[in-house]
Parts: C-alpha cells; sequence; structure tokens
C-alpha cells in the first residue's frame, strides 16, 4: 500500500487536470478505497465531484483506462480492473534545467560500475533474480522452437556447413530479409529486403549504428534513465553520453532535446526506445515520435531506434516506429531483436541502418562477419506464424499479470513514500524510493539474502537515480517470490528507518 | 607448366644452397621431369651430382620431405609424392629496407576497396568462386552436425529459449569453456575455463582484442600479405597498420618487426597467424616463436594471435601455438574459430585474452552481449568426438588433393613465370604473377566470364601485391574447374601478352 502523502506530491502542477485526477483515482485503487471489480464513477458523477467538463472526465476514464485499471463494459460503464499498482511518478521532466552536461559526469566509467556489479553478482549465491529482465524459458514455447529447427535442419540439411563468401554475399539469408521487410511494412515502414542486416541481439545493431555515425569524442543523447547496456556501447565506443530527461508516460523530451542541440555541437546522433522504454516503460505519443525525427533531420543528427519492446505493448492499440516518419532523408536507424519476445537464446536481431547502410554493412563485416544463419531462418519461419502469434499473445498476458503481482508485493512490503511506473505493458517496473534510499546499499545487502536487483545506478552516468531501482517482472510470482519480495521490503524499510510492513 | 626461366631466378641469390637445390627438384616436379612415385636422388647421388657435403644433401631431402614433396620410406629412399606444385616463391623478406611506414600508405580506405569489390562481384553471374576460401558444404559431415543439434536440443529442451542474465553471468557456457580449455591444454596452453570466451567466428575475437589493446590512431603489425578482414578490422577501430614482410615458409620476419618496435613508439600490437599463415600458408618455426613472443613482451605490446587454420596443417607434425611461450605476462591473445574446420554455418569461435581478459569481456557485452548457446554446446559436443576427428582428417586430404590439383592446373595454363606458395596444408595458394600483372584487371576480366578471384589488392594496404592473387583450393577439381582455371589462364596470358597455353 502506498502513503497517501504520496499522492499530494507526486503528481505535480505542471500535469494535466486530468491525469491529476487519473493519479488520485489509481491512488485510491492502490490503497484499497477502489477495489477491482468495483463500479468506476461514471462520466455525470465524475463532472459534477470534480467540477470539469465532459471532455476532461472522458480524458480521467480514458487514461486510466489506457494505464490498464479500468475496463470499459459497453453500456454499463467503467469497472476497476485489478489492484492497482502505484502512482505515477514524477511524471514530466524538469526543463527549468538547461541540458548542461557535466564534463565529469557524462563519462564515468560505466562499464566498471557495471563489471563489478557483475562479478559481485557471480560471486554470490542468489536463489532469486529481479534485476535481470529476461523471461525464463518456461515462458517461450520451446517445443515449438525446437521443432521448427528440426525442421529447418532436414529441409536445408547443410545449413551448418554452409560459409558465406566475403565476395559472394554479406551474409543476411534472403527468407530472413524477406520476411522482416514484410514484418516491417505491416508496422508501416518501407525496407528493401536487401536493406535488412541481420544482427546478433540489439546490441550489436545499436553498436555498429553508432560507430557508423559518430567519431570519438562525439556526443550521444540517450534517454534519462537508460538501459545500462546502452551507456556501455557508448563507453566503449569512446563516445560520450548527453542524457535527456524521460517522462515516464511519453518517453524522451523533445524541448530537452532542442536545447541539447542548440547548445551541443558535437551531438551526433539520439538513441531512443520509443515504445516501452527501458525500464521506465513510456510510449511516445506519435506527436513526439513525428516532431523527434523532424528535430534530427534538422540537426543532421542520426536517430537510432530500439524497437525491441513495441512488441510487448498490450492491447490492440497500434504501434508505429519512429522510422514510420523517416520518408525522406534515411537518418532514422532501425534495430530490433526478438532476444525477449521469442527465444533468448537465438540472440537474433535486424537493422535497417538507412542512409548508413553502407557503412553499418562494412563494419558489421570488418567486425564479426556474418551472423549465423540458422538463428535467422528460425526467426523467419516462427515470426510471422499462427503458433508464435498465439504463445506471443499468452507471454504478454503472463507479463501484465506478473506485473500486476509484484506491484501487489511493492505496494504490500515495500517503504512507505516508494513510488512506481505505470507501464502499458513490458518487462519491468521502476520504482522510486524516498530521496535518502541508497539502492546501491541495498544492492549488497540483498545479495547477501540471496536476491539480485538492478540498482538505480546503473541506469545513467549522472548518479540521480540512487535512490530508485528497476524490479524485473519476468518470473512467476509464487511463494518463493513473495518471501522475496518481502524480504527486500524489510531491508528498504529498515534502511529507511521505517517499520517492517507486511 | 613452370617455365625454366623461373627455376634460375626466383630462389635469388639470398636463399641457403639447399633451398636452391631443392627449388630445382620441385621445379622438375612440376615441369614433370619428375613424376609422382618416382624415386629421388639418393643422399650420395645427390652429394656427387651437386658437389655438396653429406649435410647439405640431407637438409635438400628433408626440406623437400617437409613441403611435402616427397615421402621416405625406411631404408629403401625418397619418392616423389604427387606432381609438385611449382616453385617456393621469392621467399626471404628483404630486410635492407627499413620498416618506415608510408603514411599514406596505411590507411588508405581497405573498406572502401573491398566493398567495392564485394559490390561488383555480388552483381555479377559467377559460375565459380575461386576467391574465397570457405569449403563447400559437402565437405563438412553436416548428418552427424545435424544429429548432434537434434540431440542437444533433446536434452537441453530449453536451449534457445533460455536467456543469460547480465547479473548472473557472461553468457559463456560452462561445457564450451571447459572443452576449450581441455582443447587448449594439449596444445600446451594452460587456460582456466572461466577465461575462456566464446566468440562470433574469429574476427570477432581479433576485432575485441584490438579494441582492448589500443586506441585510435595506434600503430597494429600485421603480416604482409595479410588476411583483408584483419586491414578492415584495424581500419575500422581507425587504428593504423604497419605491414610487416612475411616470408612463405617462416612467417612474419622477427628482424624487421625488432626494427619496427625501435621505430614505432605507438605499435601497440601485432597479430600473427603463426601456422598456415593467410593468404601464404607459412609455418612460423617454434624458434621463431619464442623470439616473437619474447619481443612483444619486450616492448609492453600485445601479440594477437589468430590460430583457426593450425587444424589444416597436414601430417602428424605437432603444432604448437605462440600462447605456449607466454607462460609469465599474459600477453598473448589467442583466437580460433571453427569455420572452416567444423561448420561454417556456425560461427563459433573462443579466444582467451589473457592480462586483458576483463577488459574484453566487457568490450564483448557492451558491443554484442553474449554468443548464441547453441553453437557453443555444438562444438564442445563435436570437436573432441573420433567422428569429427575422422571428418576432419578426411577434409585435410581432400583439400591436399584439391590444392595440388590447383597447383597442377596453374602450371598448366597460367603464364609463363607464374609463381606459387607451396603450403604444408591448408584452404588456398599464393600466386605471384610476373610484375607487369594486374590483378585488379584480372578481376574485372574474369568476372566479366563468370569467374571470381581475389586480387592481391585485397591483402595488403600497400598496393605491393598487384600482380599477386590468392587462389582458394576449397571446390573439388571437376570439369568445371577445370574450364575455369583455363579460361583464367588464358585472360591471364592475354594481359601479359602471352600465348595461351594448355
Amino acid at each position: 500500500m502506498l502513503h497517501p502523502a504520496a499522492i499530494e506530491s507526486s503528481p505535480g502542477p505542471a500535469l494535466p487536470l486530468y491525469q491529476r485526477l487519473a493519479a488520485t483515482y489509481s491512488a485510491a485503487m492502490a490503497l484499497g478505497t477502489l477495489q477491482a471489480g468495483e463500479r468506476m464513477p461514471s462520466v455525470r458523477e465524475l463532472m459534477a465531484r470534480h467540477d470539469i467538463s465532459l471532455s476532461t472526465a472522458l480524458q480521467v476514464l480514458r487514461y486510466l483506462e489506457e494505464l490498464g485499471h479500468l475496463e470499459a463494459r459497453p453500456r454499463v460503464g467503467y469497472f476497476v480492473r485489478s489492484a492497482a499498482t502505484g502512482l505515477p511518478l514524477t511524471s514530466e521532466p524538469d526543463l527549468s534545467q538547461p541540458v548542461q552536461p557535466n564534463p565529469h559526469a557524462h563519462f564515468v566509467g560505466i562499464n566498471e560500475h557495471i563489471s563489478l556489479l557483475l562479478e559481485r553478482g557471480r560471486q554470490a549465491e542468489v536463489y532469486m533474480d529481479i534485476g535481470g529482465c529476461t523471461p525464463p524459458p518456461e515462458l517461450f514455447d520451446h517445443h515449438y522452437l525446437n521443432k521448427t529447427v528440426t525442421r529447418l535442419l532436414r529441409e536445408h540439411p547443410t545449413l551448418l556447413s554452409q560459409g558465406r563468401s566475403l565476395l559472394a554475399n554479406q551474409g543476411n539469408h534472403p527468407l530472413f530479409q524477406q520476411a522482416m521487410a514484410r514484418r516491417a511494412l505491416a508496422s508501416g515502414i518501407r525496407v528493401a529486403p536487401g536493406d535488412v542486416l541481420a544482427t546478433t541481439g540489439n546490441s550489436e545493431g545499436v553498436s555498429l549504428a553508432l560507430a557508423a555515425v559518430a567519431q570519438p569524442g562525439d556526443m550521444v543523447a540517450v534517454e534519462s534513465p537508460t538501459y545500462y547496456g546502452l551507456l556501455q556501447v557508448v563507453e566503449s565506443l569512446q563516445l560520450k553520453t548527453l542524457e535527456i530527461p524521460c517522462s515516464p508516460r511519453t518517453g524522451m523530451s523533445i524541448e530537452a532535446l532542442e536545447l541539447a542541440f542548440q547548445t551541443q555541437p558535437r551531438l551526433k546522433a539520439v538513441v531512443v526506445v520509443p515504445e516501452l522504454q527501458m525500464p521506465l516503460g513510456a510510449r511516445m505519443p506519435d506527436e513526439n515520435k513525428a516532431r523527434l525525427v523532424a528535430l534530427c533531420a534538422a540537426h543532421g543528427a542520426a536517430l537510432i531506434e530500439d524497437d525491441s519492446y513495441g512488441l510487448f505493448v498490450e492491447g490492440q492499440q497500434a504501434v508505429k516506429p519512429l522510422k514510420a516518419w523517416d520518408s525522406v532523408s534515411g537518418h532514422v536507424i532501425y534495430c530490433q531483436a526478438f532476444n525477449k519476445s521469442l527465444a533468448p537464446g537465438l540472440r537474433q536481431g535486424w537493422m535497417n541502418a538507412g542512409q548508413w547502410h553502407g557503412r553499418v554493412q562494412m563494419l558489421k563485416f570488418a567486425q564479426s562477419r556474418n551472423t549465423q544463419t540458422l538463428g535467422q531462418l528460425v526467426v523467419a519461419e516462427v515470426l510471422g506464424s499462427p503458433t508464435h502469434q498465439r504463445s506471443l499473445e499468452k507471454l504478454r498476458q503472463q507479463l501484465k499479470k506478473q506485473r500486476e503481482a509484484m506491484a501487489r508485493l511493492v505496494a504490500r512490503h515495500f517503504p512507505i513514500g516508494t513510488r512506481m511506473s505505470l507501464p502499458a505493458g513490458g518487462l519491468c517496473l521502476w520504482l522510486e524510493f524516498p530521496a535518502e534510499m541508497s539502492t546501491s546499499d541495498l544492492f549488497t545487502a540483498a545479495l547477501g539474502k540471496g536476491i539480485r536487483i538492478a540498482p538505480g545506478s546503473m541506469f545513467s552516468n549522472s548518479g540521480r537515480y540512487e535512490h530508485c531501482m528497476r524490479l524485473a517482472c519476468t518470473h512467476p510470482v509464487d511463494a518463493v517470490m513473495e518471501r522475496a519480495m518481502q524480504e527486500l521490503g524489510a531491508m528498504a524499510c529498515q534502511q529507511l528507518g521505517q517499520d517492517v510492513r507486511g
């Protein structure tokens, strides 16, 4: 349960009225004032109760529905779907602060930091990992995957013994290229099959993209907080990161990025996860996408899009990649991996490098030659199949269930004043503890009890997320998980001098 | 058939007497004067005929045996093994020339050059590829490979759906690590299983190694000629190559490298293929290996060893990697891939990064995360099996047969004055045409007739191999190959103004 004090302070006056009202209702759900299955006040009731317009009342209900808290029953009204999962985080980035990169902060050895965490994590006896965000194998349809591999090897008996001559081709299997091009078309992107490059997961795609568009010493804008892997890539290429504030609802602040372009002449690339941003879970509105694509084009910067999480958006909403707005200049580099959605063990991804296609192809060839063909064929076969569509939908549902269950455990056991994100899908929640919390200390304490977490310091070079953590929701929530969350919550409460809860 | 004129001019006075005599005999074999199965003159005959000492006569015979031209039958004498394959190339690097890197030559856009060749190669209709050096699928035991994959998927049903948490481990499968460590031990290297890093082929290993040990602007010593992939890696990392002369028999000149260290303070790394150097096929003598390892240690440079071709050394000679001499400082980075020897389609390799293990692990993780597990397990299973040992031996024999057949076709159809390497195994021959030849022009002409070759310009940034080419011997020599070689020979003769031969 979240402390009511948080309700007043968190949304802040910068938010539109409908969002502030929605936050109040989701808090009421978190507090149990509104229970799952209960009827939500109607449009008329809301108008009267808060003295608001019809349009605002509708917005409140639609927003809560979009967040997954309400479901509409035609001609009856809106009902609370399940115990709500907390409060929106402080939502909009603070744009009063000009984006001045701290010369010491943006290149501080994130690789060292992460390696250290890694090493400590590896040496510990761990019974529960809520740090890593890859779903466990039982959530994938491995029978179908294995059957597909066996069939492919029967149909293409020399698949594993088939090399790819440098002089003959570039190691991208035509069937894979076609499948990705078809897939792209379905989400509004035109990619010629020949412009599809197979990659090892997504790190390779983003890494190649950055190497192609920036020189050592150049600057790369990233979301803040961001996926630590990206910080590692940027650092390993001797580039500098510029962290752009990111809203947990709408993603990277376009205004802050605009300011960054005005003040940073060496800003050569922007890396964005437009759908279910990692770790916040933000979904960038289409309007912002259009502005972002135009802004980068205007400043001659590459826009590198990581679209690996769009697949996890729940519900029937259309998901349109940034690349769909890049119809002329080819300055958007599109990257997608199927590690988390189809088969983590295959490490299969692809990219379309737009105007940098030739250069990326060259770098890819120099650095790792072609990507294994088997993985390409498996993905090409599986991706469009009804079986996989069903598995993916099942995975989404399962993740949703797990996310909600984890959120309930946070509400029950975690310190008063803890806030969390409300993503519209995906693999994790982002938690903000009260400011005096140190999740680095919590990491150490938790590891001592066999629980691995991902502390906020992994997600930024700035140190500003020391009181935050990413909570993986990839594991089914069973008694062991409940115990782990209770233990973790108790440790966090103790650190803050609060009574242990739940 | 080689022109007798070549016999006199090619070995040159710099060669020791026994090598010059051996060259005369291998020329005689190429000319058919000495036929396969014929008895070689005895030690006494040689002493009398050439007025040489017993020791020199023995050296001649042993050298020819070492080159694979003779076989000893105990108590009977030496016999010609098969049609000999030509003349040794000008053997020892010219050390009178100090190694002064040409500031324009060592960074001239090999990537552009190769991409251009690639693009042209792709657009042509090709019926015969003697440019690429990967054996065709029928030379591998794909039944066994596929059966192994199927079995592994049965035994580890969640292999493909199993991810690797960054916080939990580094994506190197323990079974793979153990198998590689055992394998290393058998060739005289001590590697702890935990220090085995799985890589995508070998390009990734060498690329990571270079990124770990050198900074943009630093210099890397490579063999000349060298594998074009290495030139691409060096360029893509914004390093500079320094080409060190390489003997077709003993590999990189240690003397030239010594000189390079004295004059180039930014020389941070040396990349060497000690066994069956690509493309010359040189085998570095153990004595040179020891000197090379010591030299790099003395200058604080990393020595990056690509040991992917040692597996192709024919006969029973022990093959000892450079890494075996690196007992103290850990400055040798060992890389090995199984693309060409086990399964080109798997793209599986590994490396041991010595003192740079942590940094390479970090870079690998940043750039491509973990390598697919299936490939690691397949290699771990297959590598030590008797079935694979038999396949590999069969592959070696087949390659030898093909190399010899290709050499005969060169001798029959190629221009007078053409010389070629005599490697002790491996996938290719290196040809030196008369100096006025342009293999870039030959590339274009051949492509017009549907034949793809690898021109000498791909193997150096210096332009000094314009009259050379690498000839892949990976295809079985059938009527189609004979026609291709005849056509190619005719084009080469025409370019030189010689009568078409054969």
